[in-house]
């Protein structure tokens, strides 16, 4: 694509290079360019623009080379544990760049819901914590241009597309966090945006087509009901607004339908995989987007890097909804739908969570069953091994705010920490960090304390950390540096026990290792009868549990604690 | 089977019948014969039984003649309303039979647990008055011998399934009261027990084989979790105790997986379609059932009678759980698992309908959009149209007490007479019957009032019904009348709308006709903007509303009243 204006007057031509298709729309400041570009060295290639025989103009074009083993990259895996952070609250890292001449929001950090100023540099900054913490990924809110002139610190409408917020950094220390992570073994994933742009993007502003965005004319608010995408009696009218509806007022919805969106989402994609050598995306209202269009999408993108790894935002609450989404799920195939997607949210796993630690009357349905059925269902899914598990993320409410105590920050660390799936955690809790999302988004992203030079307290550092800190990071850095190498976590099979009487009971096992997890969610000691689990313990007598590094006899009975889980290592 | 004291001594031949296999167990009171039926004329045979060359007595076996056309009998289906019914709650036909010798439960009509009298002959009685109702199909819970000393009158501990119980009526009284029902057009579903027996079976006092039943040895109780039957990762004790574990103490778990027991269960199963030219049975507790053993026992009946209809208690919460039992599942397929099993209950539905017309905070998730989303997932299910469709039953609570308004109950009726699927009502509700499930399962199974002669009001009698219980019985016989003949109804398609504002509009629509639904959950009238349908109004520009008759106008909005639900039959 190339823009300027009254730019499709000319003809354009590439010297030496095969131009397969020139296309031109309503808007004359706009022409999409096909070139061939099967067997073309990278370098600059010129296109000239022009009228009859005369060049009026040339633009430079650059055919990047792709790293080598590009194609093979391996995406984020089950191995792995992600840290969730949203740049402009972590930590500021060059107070320099916090207002931006170019961009309208400034700097204000008094403000809920303004810039604070975190950026690049600051997550930079502070690698060593997050690898110290065990977590080996980063997910970091989206980076690109968010040109709004409010909010724009959640940076989901976005301006421009192929450039880093410079009140984030540039491009460079986009490519440079994405090095240093590589340096210490660990990865990078870029949270995309395909259903939208913000009302600011320059394209936006200048529509190539009127059917570039979805328009009703202009705005129609979404229904937000993504059963509809599914449901084989909808109507008609509630599938289109569900899809087509704009998500909110400043978020134009792109309408991937139209094949010069879609190449271009696509184009940028690949692009950026390539500059900042990505391990995987996180996408963003993945289930809003048209539906077959966003599966093109993704499998260009698979297709291109087999091993990657994508995960899709699919915010659902029934099993087989979320599991239609998955790359060859047997649920969509229902209705001939294969997205493509590698990876969905567990987001049942997350409801369970957030009432189930809490349960004053734990009854036939209500306690631990709830995360016991979680897994039942784990058969719909294709591939349950690839489910992103997590207890929060920047749009929920943060867990130690549901759970004041560390006892049940702890169980569900726990749970987190040896369930099948990748687990994500969310910048801040490691450290018992706060925030009531009934008070509004800008309470559970509350700024990282230490990210600022100002800070009086720097969690960052243990030695600065309150006791309190301390208790919630060792207790996290622990069980996540003890998973780092527990291979049977990341892919064993899971056989599971109904909970009795509120202890949950679970082991991950393979040929190698056994892990037996109880989960004791009462507020009194109970003892366990181990008679039950034989079928999993067969020829194992003891284990050692791996929080305490006790040895724990199992040849009778076990003594839970209250509110307290134990992960044992079983040995022979 | 032949039983007799010290049988298998004798070895068992049959004059002119190839015997192709005799079976012999650790009990010597049985013997198992199979004989080649193949071209034998019916009549009867006689088994010789011998020890060596010498006939030492005889046991006659008649082969019985099947009905014409027999193998193509039409189940019931979506074209029907099921009538539920408990025989010993309905009425007393026949008080010479409450109490029988042979029997250790006599009658107790003051006690809510106790036998009450009713009967088939009761039933029959009262024929006119179901067919009144407008219900097409009767379903009578249990009415084979249950010789329990306490709570005998649910009938679900059998202790002979060849002998209709005779505090009920006589094998041939139950034949009668099927042949009354063809006679009037209607028809009679069975209820089943393939999963166990009464602790007072005769086969059960004297096992064939000591796995005749599950045996841990002798009584465990089941868990009661079905989902381990699907789960992925339950353990293997989990998942037998679900399916081996007793239901309860009185009701020895019947081991399918044994040949013999299998068998015994086909063939009964058979011989009561034939005996009592049966159009259905009820299943119950089918997810309890070993679950490759019911698939066989299904499919046997379902390859003897392919249009025959079966439909399975799976008392589920999760679509996608229950849809796994319906017969060709692509949920079971993942599990390589198929039931044959026609149709399943809509648990769902249920759960929606006890909850929704109470709801006093409508929200995100809360409120009519619960009955939309259990629509939602209707792909999941092979075959919707043969789903059981019910607000309540013999085990659950009764909606009157939930709902004690008339104008709930109308709500209710409502979306089930024109919902997808096969309506199943239940006894007493269709003139106003109260019931508190929370005071005992007696309470939910009251006496139909005037079953009895000394019952002061007699509601199977219009003049004698109070107003209330008129009012109750003309809406409800209005609307399933009605219904009989909505053939759009029985096979239409479903569109439904997002609920607004707790209206909630859905269309079944064929080529040949189109009803609209609209039912304003509100305790105040809603004025509905009808453009947002326009893809189901089209050309349709009024209606007639079948409950009141009144002509509505489709030309501009549609005033609705508080607490009402309108079923439009749309009119160009």
């Amino acid at each position: 694509m190339v823009y300027g204006e009254e730019i499709a007057q000319y003809t354009p031509e590439v010297e030496n290079v095969v131009v397969t298709s020139i296309t031109k729309t309503e808007n004359p400041n706009y022409v999409f360019i096909t070139m061939d570009t099967k067997g073309l060295d990278p370098g600059i290639y010129n296109i000239d623009f022009k009228k009859g025989k005369r060049t009026v103009f040339s633009r430079a074009y650059e055919l990047k080379k792709r790293a080598p083993n590009s194609k093979l990259r391996k995406g984020f895996d089950a191995s792995d544990v992600i840290y969730l952070l949203m740049p402009d609250r972590f930590a500021n890292g060059n107070p320099n760049n916090d207002s931006h001449s170019e961009l309208t929001e400034k700097v204000n950090r008094d403000f809920e819901g303004g810039r604070h100023g975190g950026d690049i540099q600051g997550i930079i900054d502070h690698l060593d914590y997050v690898e110290a913490l065990g977590a080996t990924t980063i997910w970091s809110t989206p980076l690109c241009e968010d040109n709004d002139n409010q909010y724009s610190y959640h940076t989901y409408a976005q301006s421009d597309v192929y450039r880093i917020d410079p009140r984030y950094g540039t491009n460079e220390e986009y490519q440079m966090l994405s090095k240093e992570l590589h340096k210490r073994n660990m990865k990078l994933i870029m949270d995309y945006v395909t259903n939208h742009w913000g009302l600011e993007h320059w394209m936006i502003k200048d529509l190539p087509t009127y059917d570039w965005i979805h328009q009703f004319p202009g705005y129609a608010q979404t229904n937000y009901r993504m059963t509809t995408q599914m449901d084989p009696n909808a109507s008609q009218r509630d599938y289109k607004y569900c899809m087509d509806g704009w998500f909110v007022k400043t978020m134009p919805d792109l309408n991937q339908q139209n094949p010069l969106v879609l190449k271009y989402l696509i184009q940028n994609a690949i692009w950026w995989i390539e500059f900042a050598n990505l391990d995987g995306f996180r996408v963003d209202t993945y289930s809003y987007n048209d539906k077959d269009a966003i599966a093109l999408w993704t499998k260009a993108i698979m297709d291109e890097y087999p091993n990657f790894n994508i995960v899709g935002e699919v915010w659902m609450h029934d099993q087989a909804q979320m599991a239609y989404w998955q790359k060859d799920s047997k649920i969509g195939a229902i209705q001939n739908y294969n997205s493509y997607l590698p990876s969905v949210m567990d987001f049942t796993l997350h409801d369970a969570i957030g009432q189930v630690f809490k349960e004053e009357n734990p009854s036939w349905n209500k306690g631990m069953i709830q995360v016991y059925e979680n897994y039942v269902n784990d058969f719909l899914y294709p591939e349950v091994n690839n489910l992103l598990i997590f207890a929060e993320n920047h749009d929920t409410e943060r867990i130690n705010h549901i759970y004041p105590n560390i006892e049940d920050y702890k169980l569900i660390m726990s749970l987190i920490a040896t369930s099948r799936g990748i687990p994500q955690i969310y910048y801040g809790s490691e450290i018992g960090m706060q925030g009531d999302k009934g008070k509004g988004d800008g309470d559970i992203r509350r700024d990282f304390p230490g990210g600022w030079p100002s800070d009086q307290n720097n969690a960052f550092k243990a030695m600065e950390r309150t006791d309190k800190q301390n208790a919630y990071f060792d207790f996290t850095a622990k069980l996540l540096n003890w998973r780092k190498k527990a291979k049977v976590i990341h892919s064993g099979k899971t056989t599971q026990y109904l909970p009795d009487d509120e202890v949950y009971v679970y082991f991950r096992h393979n040929d190698q290792a056994s892990v037996m997890v109880v989960i004791n969610n009462n507020q009194s000691d109970k003892v366990l009868q181990l008679d039950r689990f034989k079928e999993n313990l067969y020829h194992f007598s003891k284990g050692m549990e791996v929080m305490t590094e006790m040895e724990i006899d199992l040849s009778t009975n076990l003594k839970m604690p209250a509110k307290t889980s134990y992960i044992i290592e079983l040995k022979k």
